[in-house]
């Protein structure tokens, strides 16, 4: 009989399987197997154990598995800056904190050290993907691609010199730089990264638009932020933004807005007849006061939503499983709907929504034959956190991102029993506490 | 030298200390004596080298030290239905679910077994006192008592039957038996908990008063949760439930009006002139789509706000830590204000203001001499969660429950590097499986 089993890489059986697709499934004692990176099989653990042989067999019996959660956007070097300034009015915060440090401190090696501390968090609460929009994004990609952890990197384009570059021209022909670079990756996709409607004027939006429309690049865009924004447009422009990113022709499949708290129904029109993607950050927009994405009604009108942390400088975390949870209760709330922004729809915009957005959705965001093998594993066992009745609702609103035991990226393993495996955190916790207290000297 | 040293019974010194009073104060390398329960001295570790000699010192060197948290709404014995019914709206939830478990359910060996869990997660968490509102009042408070953890616990008085009574009568009744034998308890208050304006008619609520008044007790009461409760007073008695209550006279500082999400102007006022405390429940509001209680608003008008989970059926935990970020963090944005609900302000709603609310400012909810000594500490050395800026902005904004390490009630340790002590988590743990298979097969 053994020399009829078929051999694979690894073999994962876990007490609950939630395979996101279809959509609200969780599989008992299901079994997921892995060869060169994929998944080939997904089935009852009974069937697994007579069809594979396993180079390694992980058995969680306490555990949920789940696709690996994709945090859409983020500026993770910015972990350096975490609560360099909390409880003040937003201006205050960038004009007297931020923006000085900034120009005062970021260059290539604060990029890789911020970018590894904040790698390291988000793989500790599950993060597989994550979508990065920060200076020196080079770099950033570099220490995405050494970890072999997947990264959207979204290249800054701004009307202003930056410490990364003099302007327009610049950014963009080091941004097209980046990408020839990673053009090869497995790891690494590289988008444009046009900051703001109110930081970036016409002509080099129609640039970003045209170009990435020629090599297929996504666009990432912070976009209805504040009321602020909206009303500064108002009176500039006479148009929203959203609006004159229509004009310009910018809002398609490949566009991903950020925050968008401030939205009338013309806007989710225009949003879901263009297809364009919105990415929800709720921690960012509840601490800078910037207002309430209406998930819900977005969901309604055919939107896909996604979900970022934003950078930790403004949440200050990079817990994913944490703004699933708020994600859901701020969205009941916003919906005046307690079954609305349902526990299985987070953690699809977590996921599978995620991979829409990025254009991978044949290759990321649920656990189907065929598929990249990012996996989570969640153990439920904390006897604390009893009982279970329905493990997805368990996992939004009753998890601590702590209980996060496992992550493998393309089959690889990241996290064992909740230790990082690929990161020296010695090292960097030197170099971090050598940043923080110039960081903390100078502010 | 030595022998001039004062002999006490634990000095615990830590990187941080946090006294909240004075408020915003973050001392450096503090320690604080503790002597028969009761905090002696706080000054920094140098000189309490010099002054003490004691018979525990504990040393904390990444560790914030800041009194334990006080949890002022919850129905502990309700964690044995957490998450048994999410994502449904308020009355399906109720009607289908919540109801016919605790009619089948709910007895003395159920709020024993419940109440356990629920203190467990919540020492855990850095709770050191709550609040309690549930049937089998008597059962919790004992449980409480003999795991020597500070309660404060509501006899429900309701109009109709329930499990542990027939009537207003016998709640009462029962109630008042309860009182009687904790009376001598160090760790026990009885209040009384009228379960809210539409479950208890006017008669009973004078009762209430009345004896509340006699006895110097305190009075919880669910109030303003949800619009729908306001319409359907407006409806049957063409006034606001809160103008009911202060028709009748039962506002004052010994009321604690739980979740007040719909506040009018006037309701501002009256809680204000009238000294009456509220309880904000902010996870439970947002999942069951309640609304949002104006916080920074109520503090403004010199409204004491307090912090509460609410049970684990509607929150799904019961962790404190995680409440205070929520309260930060929607505070904000419903006051549309970046500068509000500070981290400061939140750690004292969950300390100080809490034992305003309980009548106890002279004896609890701060590190100052003369005050028990409950406290807790938080290991903020995780290099995932770093930099560490400001210790009371990380506390809230960045920190995991899981890396609150002691906690003392009393002077007495109940956690110890993350390990609870004093409780049997094997055998609960057993008894809490065996309630979750019994609920789940009749949901």
């Amino acid at each position: 009989m053994t020399d009829a089993l078929r051999p694979v890489d690894l073999l994962i059986s876990a007490r609950w399987v939630v395979p996101v697709i279809p959509a609200g499934v969780v599989l008992d004692h299901h079994s997921v197997a892995v060869d060169a990176g994929r998944i080939i099989d997904l089935c009852p653990t009974v069937q697994a154990l007579e069809r594979y042989n396993p180079a390694e067999h992980v058995e969680l019996r306490d555990h949920l598995l789940s696709p690996g959660l994709i945090n859409m956007h983020g500026h993770a070097a910015m972990s350096l800056f975490r609560g360099l300034a909390d409880d003040l009015p937003l201006l205050t915060w960038l004009n007297d904190h931020i923006w000085p440090a900034e120009g005062r401190f970021v260059d290539e090696k604060f990029a890789a050290d911020g970018t590894l501390l904040a790698m390291a968090e988000m793989l500790r609460c599950g993060t597989t993907f994550f979508s990065d929009m920060y200076f020196f994004p080079d770099v950033t990609a570099e220490v995405a691609q050494q970890h072999r952890m997947r990264a959207q990197i979204c290249i800054p384009v701004l009307d202003f010199p930056t410490n990364w570059a003099s302007g327009p021209d610049e950014y963009i022909q080091k941004g097209l730089a980046v990408r020839e670079s990673f053009r090869a990756s497995e790891f690494i996709q590289v988008a444009f990264g046009p900051h703001a409607p109110y930081t970036v004027s016409d002509e080099p939006l129609l640039r970003v638009a045209t170009l990435a429309e020629q090599v297929g690049a996504n666009i990432q865009i912070h976009l209805h932020e504040t009321a602020h924004e909206i009303e500064e447009a108002m009176s500039k422009t006479g148009m929203r933004p959203l609006r004159r990113l229509a004009e310009l022709g910018l809002l398609s499949p490949a566009l991903q807005a950020v925050h968008m708290t401030q939205l009338d129904d013309y806007d989710i029109q225009l949003l879901a007849e263009t297809g364009t993607q919105v990415i929800h950050c709720p921690e960012s927009n509840l601490k800078l006061a910037s207002g309430f994405c209406p998930v819900d009604r977005l969901q309604q009108a055919g939107v896909n939503v996604c979900l970022g942390t934003d950078g930790a400088a403004s949440n200050n975390d990079h817990d994913l499983l944490g703004e699933m949870r708020t994600a859901a209760l701020v969205g009941k709330a916003v919906a005046n709907d307690a079954a609305a922004v349902s526990a299985h729809q987070v953690l699809a915009m977590a996921t599978v929504n995620a991979a829409r957005a990025l254009g991978r959705e044949s290759e990321l965001g649920s656990i189907e034959t065929g598929k990249y093998a990012d996996l989570i594993a969640i153990d439920m066992s904390d006897p604390l956190i009893q009982p279970v009745y329905d493990p997805v609702a368990h996992l939004v609103y009753s998890t601590n991102s702590r209980q996060v035991s496992h992550s493998w990226i393309n089959g690889e393993i990241h996290l064992r029993d909740g230790e990082l495996l690929r990161i020296d955190l010695i090292g960097l916790r030197d170099r971090v506490g050598r940043w923080s207290r110039q960081i903390a000297k100078a502010d």
